[in-house]
């Protein structure tokens, strides 16, 4: 491609509402444009990086045996009802009525259409496995969409589904899906990590993220750096920190703690170590009787360390908080405390409250918490003697940097990441919901298990320029980048020499089915300098007169520090190398 | 690609509500499976021809120096008011609101938002000429979503929009987008036509439509066998049959015709040609007065000869009726003419009238039309003696098979088209109402003159089905097929001689990068031969025991009457031939 018939149109400064790194880079670059809030154009060279991530999630897919199919973005409600998720899904779910008044949605995945297709079309165990796939265009009705295409509205994805005979086929699917993920995050050349992740009401241990390590991710990622252990925050399981409880060395004491409200605040005041505070967390959920009647209210006093954050998701998988829950109303813990929050404890409460203890918490001796008096902690508390038993014990907690790895390897460590893509088995979730059946090889109909694989395609963008940039601008990897190389002389307009060794060395790349770049816009070398490191192209020749008077190009990778003068007569052969990462 | 690894599901019988026959094969094939009224899922073979169209749009686009980008699917609604189409598109535009209350709308096309990225992006003429496309999805609310993907709602199409400096630029961009349109459907192996269209208020003579010729298309075409002449019906123009008036030789009579309403009866009745009969078509303008306000109707009388048809665009041409007209009440019938229609015609109105005659009209003589009096007729009327000189005389009619060429070189003809692809000069109509200017190099800000370019990707797909089939299935181009070639082992399972031979042509049809399926699903023949030929597969290698003893393999054309016996020696090169087209 040459530059003057191309497009090429970068911006001195990203609009002021642009957030973060990606999307100002994005912005600056050229490669999209806002339309609207969570929407966007891809410019010609914003395209082609979508291009290049879809070309190989599409050959990686396909080598795995799935089928490329493409279903509908607008889709009708009676599909959606038959799962319920008509009724389920938020806001994010775009529905609308169409001009005789039918209603539809904005696909935001498509398990129900593609389950539709399946019980049509896969009538036997002859068929089986299929896994169907789709890069398609989503749309996603965020509150509030930001980071640019990394919570964009409309977006691209890849979403597959799998379905299979029986839970050990819908495993290799899984797994032949997990390790086609590792091959296209390997190829697009981005550090990642697969993360085992929740299940969820599914169950079951089938359910890995795809993070792209990166500062600015969203997610937290915990991992073992001494084991292949890797989990996201809500599963990484925490083992309790104290092996058993020791043996109670003071009294139990009601201490002034005069306006410090939190664990910090009274460890401080007391000098004592913070991790010999407990933290007290109500949370509330309303019963129902057999005839789904509402029947009340159950309060629960949820504990952890006081260096310690609750895991809301651990939190719902606790018996009797599995229905759901929510945190009390100010009330509720008057009612049943007779104290305001930050004095809480798990002593001397009014009423009947249900008491769960993290791990850790309920091997803690001495400890202080709350004494359900405003201004007033407890110091030197002890299960058994100052208070019951907890009613219930469970992992509560967010793991912390240095938590011993649930696989006993080690100590854990924690990143940050953005995901990209998602594996997860679903088992016979849809196919009940919807009835999809096929005959077994015993003459019996059977529903499908099935599995669900997503890669946010437009969104790896983001991540890959959060994960690869500097302050000149974006550091694509090989794989991803618009374009692979540039070939920028300096005087095109001017000088013979220039142009002709210009030409010589693109048309050879061009030849040799590299993806090139000419920048024969007879721009001065510090604008095409600036356009290139912005854009991110990896490898750059610079061709100029004064250089070609010694018979010298220039090479400079994207990630160098200086420049390399090569001899001109050596510059295919330099480059060449180059491009095959020597 | 093996069968047995693929999805292969074929249809005994398209569903009821199939219309069309693309629409029943495409269904019976296993190509697009129904999800609601006018939105189709694509399974993985009928994906792959899109994909193959796709291919060769985006090659022909990008070799025409033609820009990919992607403009989102959901628009919002402030673009398309600054053009006003937000108010003046009907129905078919899909609109809604998110969360917020905002209003947006599904793509139908997309010139507001491409106008708004030249308005942005374009700021010098140095950046022009620009023509950008994209392949996306679109979606048109139809009221009668109908003949599968031919009149669908959500379907995929190119849509290319072009910026230029002026006239004579565009122009040129023009007549690229017009031989790269050539080229695309010249590659596909469709038989089309361009045709010359209507420009509407645009004027001028640079819009053509691209329509395959099929029996079944919705369009009329005309054309001129001795010459390069074709336009569509609505734009032909139909010179006036008769070079001038004949000398008047009856009296004017008024003739009872009891009950002949139409033309063809009078005609029928009174044993005279249809062409010496004027038919009488009643339009009414509501007009206003300068300042916008109705101020009452105006009534028009237009007259074609018996045999001929109104032509409703060519009479929007009609000055007085540019802005706008409609056909006439009853009661203004009967106000203006004092007799029902069936009977009415240029003589003796009760009130004034304006008269526009058809130019073969206005050149008859002694001719026959309504009377004003129920049941009665006039014979031998003629201009100037028993009526005045028409108001207005203009091409108002249909032309028919035979008419004169306009271009002078013979007689027109007529055929039916599927319109596929459509090139339109827009001028300054959206660059004027959007404010979107570049600076000329005279430094002063001009409006970009532009063209828009929209090809049907997925309504290629019926139109080629249309044009291409037989009882037995559908007849696949070549480039257009889901695969060019099938090698059919007979006793796949049985017979170790028919699998070798059977992977040793596969593999190197495979080899030399040709699309080969291999169908070791182990069906019987006729199942095998019967989805291939449904499915379209344009050549075919039947391997099995019985040939094999005789050395020998078959090959059948899918428009092969019979299969031919080829020494199994010769069968590589007999088969690469057959795919060079020899």
């Amino acid at each position: 491609m040459r530059a003057s018939q191309y497009f090429i149109s970068t911006l001195k400064e990203a609009p002021a509402d642009a957030e973060v790194v990606s999307q100002k880079l994005m912005l600056r670059a050229g490669f999209i444009r806002k339309v609207a809030a969570g929407i966007y154009s891809y410019l010609p060279i914003g395209l082609r990086v979508i291009r290049k991530v879809e070309e190989i999630v599409r050959e990686e897919m396909n080598r795995a045996g799935a089928l490329e199919l493409t279903m509908p973005m607008v889709q009708p409600s009676e599909l959606w009802a038959e799962t319920g998720r008509w009724e389920k899904m938020g806001e994010e779910m775009l529905r609308f009525k169409d001009r005789h008044e039918r209603d539809f949605a904005l696909q935001p995945t498509s398990e129900e259409v593609v389950t539709d297709i399946a019980r049509q079309e896969l009538k036997s165990y002859r068929q089986l496995p299929k896994n169907f796939y789709q890069i398609q265009t989503k749309f996603r009705d965020e509150r509030r969409p930001r980071f640019g295409v990394m919570r964009g509205r409309e977006f691209t994805m890849k979403d597959a589904y799998s379905f299979d005979r029986n839970v050990d086929a819908a495993g290799r699917s899984y797994d032949a899906m997990y390790a086609a993920y590792c091959r296209i995050f390997d190829r697009l050349g981005l550090t990642y990590r697969a993360v085992a992740a929740d299940t969820g009401a599914i169950g079951g241990d089938r359910s890995h993220e795809f993070q792209v390590i990166a500062d600015t991710g969203e997610d937290a990622i915990v991992y073992c750096p001494d084991s292949d252990y890797a989990a996201n925050i809500e599963l990484a399981e925490a083992l309790p920190l104290l092996g058993s409880r020791a043996a109670p060395m003071h009294g139990l004491e009601k201490t002034p703690t005069p306006g410090a409200a939190t664990c910090a605040d009274v460890a401080k005041l007391l000098g004592l170590p913070l991790a010999t505070t407990v933290k007290s967390l109500v949370l509330a959920t309303d019963d129902v009787d057999e005839k789904g009647k509402p029947a009340g209210v159950t309060v629960w006093l949820l504990l952890v360390r006081g260096d310690h954050a609750l895991n809301e998701v651990k939190a719902s998988k606790v018996e009797g908080l599995k229905a759901g829950f929510r945190f009390a109303t100010e009330a509720e813990i008057h009612e049943h405390f007779g104290c305001k929050p930050g004095y809480l404890g798990p002593i001397g409460m009014k009423k009947p409250v249900k008491v769960v203890a993290d791990r850790t918490v309920a091997n803690m001796s001495d400890f202080i918490c709350g004494a359900n008096d405003e201004d007033y902690h407890y110091t030197g508390a002890n299960w058994g003697r100052d208070l019951p038993e907890p009613d219930l014990v469970a992992d509560l907690r967010n793991v912390i940097e240095g938590d011993p790895s649930p696989d006993g390897k080690g100590r854990l460590a924690i990143q940050r990441g953005i995901e990209v893509g998602h594996v997860f088995y679903l088992g016979t979730k849809y196919s009940k919901a919807m009835n999809a059946t096929f005959l077994d090889e015993d003459g019996k109909p059977k529903h499908f298990e099935m599995g669900c694989y997503g890669i946010g395609v437009t969104r790896i963008l983001g991540a890959a320029i959060e994960q690869n940039n500097d302050a000149r601008g974006i550091i694509w990897p090989d794989a991803l980048a618009p374009f692979r190389i540039v070939v920028c002389p300096v005087g095109w307009g001017k000088s013979e020499a220039v142009r002709s060794e210009a030409l010589k060395l693109y048309e050879g790349l061009l030849a040799a089915g590299v993806d090139a770049i000419l920048d024969d816009r007879d721009e001065r070398p510090g604008v095409m300098f600036a356009d290139w490191e912005l854009i991110g192209v990896p490898h750059r020749v610079v061709i100029g007169e004064r250089g070609l008077k010694e018979g010298l190009a220039e090479y400079q990778g994207r990630r160098d520090a200086e420049a390399t003068k090569v001899a001109i007569g050596d510059l295919a052969g330099f480059v060449a190398a180059k491009l095959r990462g020597e």
